[in-house]
């Protein structure tokens, strides 16, 4: 009873959230230039719109009882009350002021990377993390602080879990990068990350890779932003977008076939739950494990690049001279590297790890913001031996903190541990993948993850699935499997 | 005071009306085909929305007292309690029912035409006409009851003053075209009609008319739809489309140069405006007089076609032949017709002509939809002298009843008649056009119209410009002007 007006009601949020995520959508893809300002505007308008919305459910949410209800219901409660909670602790007027402190703070952030000049961003990030730690207060949390603030990217995910995961990865990811280092099976350079390509062909390189990978045209589409996305507008309305660079081909395919992953995640949960509050994606880890098992675990196997060279041969003159164990050996170039989004699957956690040990430190008061290039050059030290000519290439290279997104890089990790555990559940893979059978792939990962929408948190989906939660042994064992046989 | 607060809490009925503009869009441009499920929930809850927020307005809008308030202040109580009106009176139920309706018959309707069978339409348009005349009992009139449809496309428009438009224009029509008919300085068929082009090079047509015409290109974008339509996302954000229909190619471009016509109303209204109930275009027909002044009193005049002459030389190959007078005449092309949309203006206002004679007694109950057929031929060949074969090309060609836009088609003979209060107000237009001066053109159109959106009533509006409103005259001036002289 309460759960069908709880329903109903709950569409008008839904419908709200519906046109936020078109406009966010457009304003990256068409929006003339101009149009930015009224969008802001709009934005903040729907958000109030929307809290609103939210809030009025409050009173039935609360009537609700555990033994009344099935397990979608049991979702429906447990995340409308996570959102109700979050905004019963956290006033509007703070997210506002976070969002008119952030649209600043990315437009200094954006600056002092041009400049090198982390000075210029420090007075933002300082209020910036000021802000976060009241949330955090304001939301409550057992153990440490940074607890409040994993949790709103990735339920129920703590400190002491993420201590656990790094202290077992970071020596073993450690051993297997020193063993390729002294090696020369996987290379250290490619000049194929050089190499210029024809846009229009490599459009239709993407073309093909989205066809094989099997999404579904009539419910997807792929444009082109500054910075490659995906969006749910609807269960049947999901979209990704890439950039084309120019050159370094692997950059704006991969970036097609890990958005693709996320998009096949919301594609195929339970088309049942639309509309309704558990009809999306649960976390960002578990979505990060989508897209990274279809982009590393799949896209960068020797069995995948098989399968798509005719597809980059027959469009992509300049790689007459390559074999399919040259572009094999393109894809998966190892080596320590400044930049994380340009790092490879052996060193990327390494790059998580670092901010990680930043973040934490700074929620709990640890250390202050001006602290953080000296923290972050003794980091990079000591994890893959290198350190950053300046702050472009070093603490100023990543947007999140500008857009106050504390909490959410471990989520990155927790994508390549739980891809290390599909990896894991899923014996046959190498062969479906040579059989070009990604219906299979769809199936098993629609079976163990994607049907159930955010029916359960993370943690159960993953024990319902695996009988454990984040193990990140299995993502070694993928790296050994890979690496060091 | 209530002002302030009118205009703070109006933003949130604004920008709900943002998203559905840009929702709109997409639908018809990008929007995966699956999508449409869930766009149509969106509209409907949307429109709620909007509804609870204009209503919540009420109270302090009735406050208002006209000698508080300046020209800006009295639009925006006249704008707002228009709305206000509508809404009480016709209760959010009959919207509901008559959105369901108009959606299950767009689709019969779509099927109707493409089987010629009138009969298959008729009962939904019958509940159509029933709800239609239910609304203006609920509206409420003065005179006719046609009145209160019309009023909601027109403000202020009424049967009286759409009878004295019609009986002065139509004999004067008349004897234009039976003396374009017995002359031959307009051909009545051309052969570039059917002259096939290839799409991008007429993609770059469009696109170099576009620059040609001044369009703001930070502020404006071009895409493409099945049909052709402007939408004012906000003050600078205003997006139109075309089709390539891969032949006739005067077809795409006047299209283009409709729409911009309509575009450049929207862009060329007070900034201010943005964001209150008076930041858009006044009515529909005022709306119409600037497409079709850019489009025929401009776009088909011989001075545009010298100016655009060497753009399509230099695109279209098969232009080779034709000189600039060629393609005068093949944009001029003069004949009756059966077709709306591909009549000329000397014959395009008897179509209207022949729809609002139809709609009038629909709605006054004097005739039924069954009568429908009959009534249109008799009427095509008392002002035409021609008859359909069947009712695809006769009363099922056009999309409007099937939408319930009962009062929409007169709106666009308003457009032609105050294209030619323009033309005669500016008597150096044919020096302008030559001269490219389209700045001196949008400065002229600004002054007249543009510049106040929604502040002024049409009628109100029309007088502070010419002195006088609705004036059919000059329409008859520019045709013999141009046709006679």
């Amino acid at each position: 009873m309460f759960m069908q007006e709880i329903l109903n009601e709950y569409r008008k949020a839904w419908s709200i959230s519906y046109a936020i995520s078109l406009l966010g959508w457009d304003l990256e893809t068409y929006m003339p230039q101009e149009g930015a300002k009224a969008r802001g505007e709009v934005f903040a308008q729907l958000s109030t719109l929307r809290r609103e919305k939210i809030m009025q459910l409050k009173e039935n949410v609360e009537k609700l009882r555990d033994e009344d209800l099935d397990d979608f219901g049991k979702g429906v409660k447990r995340v409308l009350s996570r959102e109700i909670k979050y905004f019963l602790a956290v006033p509007k007027e703070i997210d506002e002021e976070l969002n008119r402190l952030t649209s600043e703070a990315e437009i200094v952030w954006r600056q002092a990377r041009k400049e090198n000049n982390f000075l210029k961003f420090e007075p933002y990030l300082t209020k910036i993390v000021e802000l976060e730690r009241k949330i955090a207060e304001k939301l409550g949390y057992e153990g440490h602080p940074y607890n409040a603030l994993l949790d709103l990217y990735e339920e129920g995910f703590t400190v002491s879990d993420a201590d656990k995961i790094f202290s077992y990865l970071l020596p073993e990811l450690k051993q297997i990068l020193d063993k390729i280092m002294n090696d020369d099976k996987f290379p250290k350079k490619h000049e194929l990350e050089d190499v210029e390509y024809n846009v229009d062909e490599m459009k239709k390189v993407n073309e093909e890779i989205i066809k094989l990978l099997g999404m579904p045209l009539t419910r997807f589409r792929l444009d082109i932003s500054p910075h490659p996305f995906t969006v749910k507008i609807s269960a049947d309305d999901v979209r990704i977008t890439t950039r084309y660079e120019g050159k370094d081909f692997k950059e704006t395919m991969f970036s097609v076939i890990h958005e693709s992953g996320h998009a096949m995640y919301e594609l195929l949960i339970d088309k049942s739950l639309d509309m309704t509050p558990v009809g999306g994606g649960v976390s960002s880890g578990i979505h990060e494990s989508q897209s990274r098992f279809w982009e590393n675990i799949i896209g960068r196997s020797r069995e995948f690049v098989s399968v798509i060279y005719p597809i980059l041969k027959s469009n992509l003159q300049f790689l007459e001279k390559y074999d399919s164990e040259d572009i094999y050996k393109y894809f998966n170039v190892v080596r320590p590297s400044l930049i994380r989004v340009d790092a490879d699957e052996v060193t990327y956690n390494f790059h998580i790890a670092l901010r990680y040990e930043i973040e934490k430190r700074l929620i709990a008061g640890e250390i202050d913001v001006k602290d953080i290039p000296s923290i972050w050059n003794e980091f990079m030290e000591k994890y893959l031996g290198i350190q950053p000519k300046n702050d472009a290439e070093g603490s100023l290279q990543d947007i999140h903190w500008s857009q106050a997104s504390f909490g959410y890089f471990p989520t990155y990790t927790l994508g390549n541990v739980v891809a290390g555990m599909l990896y894991h559940n899923f014996p046959t893979l190498k062969e479906k993948i040579k059989e070009r059978d990604f219906d299979s792939v769809r199936d098993f990962l629609k079976n163990k993850i994607c049907y159930y929408g955010s029916i359960y948190s993370p943690k159960v989906l993953l024990n319902r699935a695996f009988n454990e939660d984040y193990n990140p042994s299995y993502f070694v064992e993928y790296l050994k499997d890979k690496y060091l046989a």
